[in-house]
């Protein structure tokens, strides 16, 4: 009875969705003027009202339907009425969390299985050849240059812009840049099968940062999806916001870890983060951590939901105080080795890039470098040959789960017997003892990771780092427990030396170093189901990030800056010289501009000199009043609609009425053959922005004159979008402020005004060279968290800090030199009355120029991101203006 | 030797610090200009070369030192290096924070021991007088009374802001608005020793968010402290930062629980969180965390470091996927409680104050009121007495630790023999089972704390709701046990359900639904120190935040509401109609300006006017362009200056002279008895704002006609700081970015522009009108998060849901109606050239009236702080407004 009635209610619901279509297109039209909306619905309706039962019918078969007697009558109306509300509840967000949860949690354990299903399959050939060592091999290295040969040519051809860690082009799609094609489906397809056969050739690669961005274009995809039912969708802060808990997904599902996925999406992507966007980003990643595991319970792999890889160490007495030390060695070496990481990484990079006969060489063959790269890495972890020493038989998951084992597994330097547990195995070696294995275990795994992410696909390094972490703390953990083999406690109570701790907070360390993190000891927490060795962890952690931010941009960072993404550097803290620059100390004071009185040949000239994305519009020259800031589409629509086709037709037909009363002209009616004009002037040329730089397309030789005349017409911004309130800094807005504002709302330029004069405009770049200027380490700008720890502890280490002579000094000297002549600053009345005479009165007639069509720009003085529409690789303020 | 050393150095250090502070206050400086510093330098030495010994000569001596051969010269060498490196770190934000942390910890540490020592003397008392019913009763009633009347009384006397939770004042602070008294030594002292007192009373009172304000007075007093050494702790927003770092710091060293700690004051107090701070946060959290568990260990209570309350919950198998309803259930239970007890605690402090009578009484006999809340509830928790079904024996950390046990209480309805856990056998009835016992505390400690909760001493709501919770869920988790005994597992191995693992569930979903925090969940891994059971936990607690957000405000907010502190509610999400409406909409646009050039008579009017603290200055009346905004106090000056006593001194003395040329006169003599005026006339006037309000002090009738002609004369703004970039919006700015911008910058107001013209205002209370308008519940205006939550699901419940008429129709038919008329939106042609008309070319004579002689100002166009230095009570604009 029950199934019927749930068939009846979804039949019925499929059925009578599309009058509710109609209340959904309403929901979504409140951006539009609603008389507008009122016209083009009654003309909709109207044309409805021929084909279909009317909305009035409709409601009144429901009477009819109440009235009707029995059971099925009753559980239609119930019918209706649940469907209501669940169509009520799709334009809520938590059904679209729910939805991203669920989507990703199940893409994330489908790609696992794929991945299974890869290195099982390598696994068992290798297994099946076993006596021809040759042949063995062979298979060993050519299964996994296939696939990642298959893998970069998927993604070179299908869509580039999925090659890689990901994390870097969502962070900067979160400052506020629109990255083309970074959000497509064909990213997403070729990003997911990209990443599975990447991940299945056994490569120490890792699934998390690919994952954050499959994530997001997921709710990207599911954003555009859902738009379709309701209006709230097409909001573009709100998109970004959704954008924001994609990440802590993409981070959750990976890890079955909503809390410590959630932490690191915002420590890793965010600036600024809204607090009332928290409880999306919690909410959507525990239905992904719970989904994920679910699918485990239910495919038969766990009895119930635990942690992804369960440990087993002591909880009564967790750690001594006494190991402390330990432990914070175990994080700064682990601070060093992240710092270090990171910079072989983009040595790598930069060795190819810089090497021009490789470069060239590689441009050419671009699927022979991940081919050449695999097959090195492949053939030193070949099991019967070096791997032999490194346990390379395990996959990651494998060796992960064998570090974090609570037993030690060597005493006295002589290794233990181990129990059945058939991973662990691997570690021993008949000749070479446990510390052997892990050393070259971290020292081969290390390099391996540092070159495999310069692969041309799509793959991260959290995990391999992570691994490599863990196997560092092992072997600190191991040495503990030789050296101390009865536990370094005083008192009677013996309490054994756990490596498998030592390893856990290993890879917290670690792998916090490299991402400039300090959530991934939450990570831990959650991915080892313990949270009793809290204190350790967390001091390592740290103690990691202290060191590795003092010598290193993050592995994101990084990775940003060898993309060339627009990037705004972070601020360290605790350095004064950012209170006291000042931002009259590093604007661009020869601004581009255009005035309300100028003519169409200044316009042009304006478009033709720069190719700035906004222009400020100012007053006049002589007062500089800034009044808004134009778009450059704008202007080119302005002009194109001055000296236009329909302009110019217009003026053809005059002068040949004029023309036809002295002589009938031929011409005429030749030209009279061209489409008419169209109504809407402007929507056409805004679709034209090309047409400002051949405006003579129709040969017209007698039009010279009148194209001159109309070029020294004054400009009508009655049409234009201007917006009226940019963001205005003043002169003495300090650096720390500038900074903040910046990243708060995603500027890419603000203007620097005094009492409504623009004296100066500043940029990213000029931002971005103040606060490299004022901490500058060789090659790289840093963020140094603990900035001591570098003038002391770590100077002489393996970074080669050549401070540049830092150019704090001389924007000292500029600022004061530069104080006295400014005329606004000047403080005697005599020198005041001289600059008040400069600004003689100047008129100022306001147009009502200001029609907002567009509900992007009615947003405010913050349209941010109607200057960020172009292509990245052109979002900065173009070189003519600095 | 060592130790030797050691003391050489420190003697060494502060026998030298004093040069020191010379090159730290040079730090401090670089905000003034470096020229006059400079001067002010030299001065300063100059004096100080005749008293001590110069640096020149101090740097030979360390000289002669090296020269000098022996162990104690390197020694000293080698001090005076260390010396030089620890000074440069103090400087440093870590050291601040270390101390902080352990500042707070040892704090914390001291007050528990307090509160120990308390709870255990009334043990005493209650146990030697066992035999006698009455004196127990008396010792047991008395003692509460006496420590809470003294709680009241202490705090009342030195400082009332020190009344209450704290939280509330932190978060308004935090939004920007400066609370004076909030954070002086004074309240420290009374906040520390009420709390202690107030605790150790025993009534179900919390320590947290009190220990959140005590964190933050610390942070306060610390950076006044420190910014004796180093000048960067003198900057505001820097201060801000630190403070929000504080109440993480205050989190953690009540339950050791650093990222809970730190996520929770997130949460709980921010409304956008700068992710630079995170890690500060992380830092002092984990310090403090650190410091207080150590303090335990070497006070001998713990071996080693572990979680505050330790359980051991089954590791292998947390829990069943089958009782995942049932953490459900208990998630959703608990959402409705917490809103409940919100409601409750709300309607206690209303009907308080409703009640004129009660209210006058209690106002005269303030230490009354929590003399009686004591009174009665240590009556009714007596152990003897009603106490014994509702282990009032137990404090509340020892209930919580018994609620947390592993072991089953009750199989099969029969009450099974306790473990020789003392502590447990406090639960045991001999009449009653333990059901009745768990239902009754729950019910009991419900009221208990909502009313204890608005007694006014220092005090917080989270550990006793924390304990209810907890208690609640050991009672879903005993029924779950009584139902099925063998636990849910369907296959053969039998997993026993472990009602311990219900009440930590509880315990994070009650106090989650109270405070509105999804961190809570964190809280209870770092108290219980198991993470496995993460994911019922988090299904509770965002079942529970879901249920209680669309019913009721936060504790805090409802705090914040009933202390009236300024406020701005948050936005829900998933609401379209935040994207739809305007600032037009809801701006005020009968705004109070006055103009470059109006006279005194003007600001002397305006000022008469109204009470706003910053004033629009416009070019003029007719263009209405917006040049900036100037402060109150900065007209009052003006205006003092133009009527004030040296101007009039002058004018008599003038006219004197030319009287005396005719007649000597008498008046003359007597008047330059007076004092001189004064040099600098500017200072003294800012200091009498009060002066306008009778500027006729001297009694003078013959200058009543040279006033008339002062107030006619033109305003001279010279010497006036105007912040010249005051936040504008425009009139198609969303409420959602407008509440964004606020939020983010703490703004009190902005005003709204259309092309530089002002076209109106909006404050805090529009905003918030707008915001309750669009989501209205009978009271107070609530935090919908799963709005559709409220409108299916809880429709009919507890609450009393009165939708109001939507104030939102209200403006959608305003804006439908306003869109035609309003001139600047005009669509056709004819109609916006007679707009134009009407802003015929007004003059704009700028002045360049720009000092900026406040560093405050200085800071660009964000000078939120400055609007806001006045007492908090009157920040809003003025009704006058409106």
């Amino acid at each position: 009875m029950f199934c019927i009635c749930l068939c009846v209610c979804v039949c019925y619901l499929l059925l009578s969705l599309n009058p509710f279509c109609v209340f959904f297109q309403m929901y979504g039209r409140y951006t539009q003027e609603l008389g507008v909306y009122a016209k083009e619905e009654a003309a909709r309706l109207r044309e409805e009202g021929v084909r279909r039962p009317s909305v009035a019918e409709r409601s009144r078969s429901l009477e009819l339907l109440e009235n009707d007697k029995g059971r099925c009558a009753k559980c239609r109306i119930c019918t209706v009425r649940c469907q209501k509300f669940l169509i009520s509840c799709v334009g809520e967000d938590w059904i679209f969390l729910i939805l991203l949860g669920l989507f990703m949690a199940l893409l994330s354990w489908l790609v696992d299985f794929g991945i299974g299903i890869c290195l099982q399959s390598q696994k068992w050939m290798y297994v099946n050849l076993e006596g021809n060592v040759f042949l063995q091999y062979l298979a060993w290295v050519t299964y996994p240059v296939v696939l990642i040969t298959f893998s970069a040519g998927f993604t070179q051809i299908l869509a580039p812009q999925a090659v890689g860690s990901g994390i870097p082009e969502i962070k900067t799609i979160l400052r506020g840049v629109v990255l083309k094609e970074c959000l497509t489906f064909k990213t997403f397809v070729a990003k997911v099968i990209g990443l599975t056969s990447a991940l299945g050739s056994g490569m120490p690669l890792g699934k998390e940062s690919p994952f954050v961005h499959i994530a997001s274009l997921g709710a990207s995809l599911l954003c555009k999806f859902m738009s379709l039912f309701g209006g709230i969708y097409e909001n573009e802060s709100r998109n970004m916001e959704l954008l924001s808990v994609a990440c802590a997904v993409g981070v959750s599902c990976v890890f079955a870890a909503p809390i410590g996925g959630l932490l690191f999406s915002i420590e890793a992507m965010s600036t600024f983060f809204t607090v009332r966007n928290y409880w999306r980003g919690f909410f959507a990643a525990t239905v992904t951590a719970f989904m994920y595991r679910v699918l485990a319970v239910w495919n038969r792999d766990e009895v119930t939901i635990t942690a992804l890889l369960p440990t087993n160490f002591r909880q009564d007495f967790p750690f001594d105080l006494q190991e402390l030390p330990a432990f914070a060695v175990l994080g700064i070496v682990s601070g060093f080795g992240g710092a270090l990481f990171v910079c072989l990484n983009r040595q790598i990079v930069q060795l190819i890039r810089n090497q021009k006969t490789i470069k060239k060489f590689l441009m050419k063959k671009r699927l022979l470098y991940p081919a050449l790269v695999t097959l090195l890495v492949s053939t030193l972890t070949f099991p019967p040959g070096f791997g032999q020493f490194m346990a390379a038989k395990l996959t990651q998951m494998e060796s992960l789960e064998t570090l974090l084992d609570n037993h030690t597994w060597s005493k006295q330097g002589i290794p233990e017997e181990f129990d059945s547990n058939s991973h662990s195995q691997a570690w021993k070696h008949p000749q070479v003892n446990v510390f052997v294995t892990l050393t070259l275990f971290v020292v081969m795994k290390f390099w391996m990771s540092a070159l495999a992410m310069t692969m041309p696909v799509p793959c991260g390094a959290f995990m391999p780092v992570f691994v490599i972490g863990a196997a560092l703390g092992r072997l600190v953990g191991e040495s503990m427990a030789t050296w101390f083999p009865d536990g370094v406690h005083s008192d009677g109570t013996i309490y054994p030396i756990e490596p498998g701790v030592y390893a856990a907070v290993g890879a917290a360390a670690l792998s916090g170093a490299v991402t400039h993190t300090v959530s991934t000891a939450v990570v831990v927490f959650e991915l080892t189901g313990q949270i009793s060795h809290i204190l350790p962890v967390m001091i390592a952690v740290i103690l990691a990030n202290a060191v590795a931010q003092s010598l290193q941009p993050s592995l994101y960072d990084s990775l940003i800056m060898i993309k060339k993404l627009p990037y705004l550097p972070e601020l360290g803290w605790g350095h004064h010289e950012k209170y006291n620059i000042c931002v009259e100390d590093i604007m661009i004071r020869d601004v581009m501009y255009i005035t309300l009185n100028c003519c169409y040949r200044d316009l042009h000239d304006v478009l033709l000199a720069g190719h700035l994305k906004t222009l400020a519009l100012l007053e006049s020259s002589e007062s500089m009043i800034l009044l808004g800031s134009i778009e450059r589409a704008q202007l080119q629509a302005l002009l194109s609609l001055q000296l236009g086709r329909p302009r110019r037709l217009k003026y053809l037909r005059d002068r040949a009425t004029a023309e036809s009363r002295l002589s009938i002209s031929t011409e005429e009616t030749s030209l009279s053959s061209t489409p008419t004009p169209s109504m809407k002037p402007l929507k056409p040329a805004l679709k034209r922005p090309s047409v400002v730089d051949h405006p003579t397309e129709i040969p017209m030789p007698t039009s010279k004159k009148w194209e001159e005349n109309q070029l020294d017409e004054q400009v009508n911004f009655d049409n234009c979008m201007i917006d009226p309130a940019p963001i205005q800094l003043v002169e003495r807005t300090s650096l720390h402020k500038t900074h903040t504002i910046f990243s708060l709302l995603g500027l890419d330029h603000a203007y620097v005004t005094s009492i409504g004069r623009l004296i100066g405009v500043v940029s990213l770049k000029e931002l971005q060279k103040a606060i490299e200027g004022s901490v500058a380490v060789k090659g790289v700008n840093v963020r140094p968290p603990l900035a001591s720890f570098r003038d002391s502890g770590t100077s002489g280490t393996i970074m080669n800090n050549e401070n540049k002579a830092r150019d704090l000094h001389k924007l000292w000297n500029r600022r004061k030199s530069m104080s006295l002549p400014q005329e606004h600053r000047a403080s005697d009345p005599d020198e005041k009355s001289k600059a008040l005479s400069s600004y003689s009165s100047p008129n100022l007639p306001l147009h009502p120029f200001l029609l907002y069509p567009s509900s992007r720009l009615a947003f405010g003085p913050y349209t941010y991101s109607a200057l960020m529409e172009e292509e990245w690789t052109h979002h900065r303020l173009d070189p003519a203006l600095h």
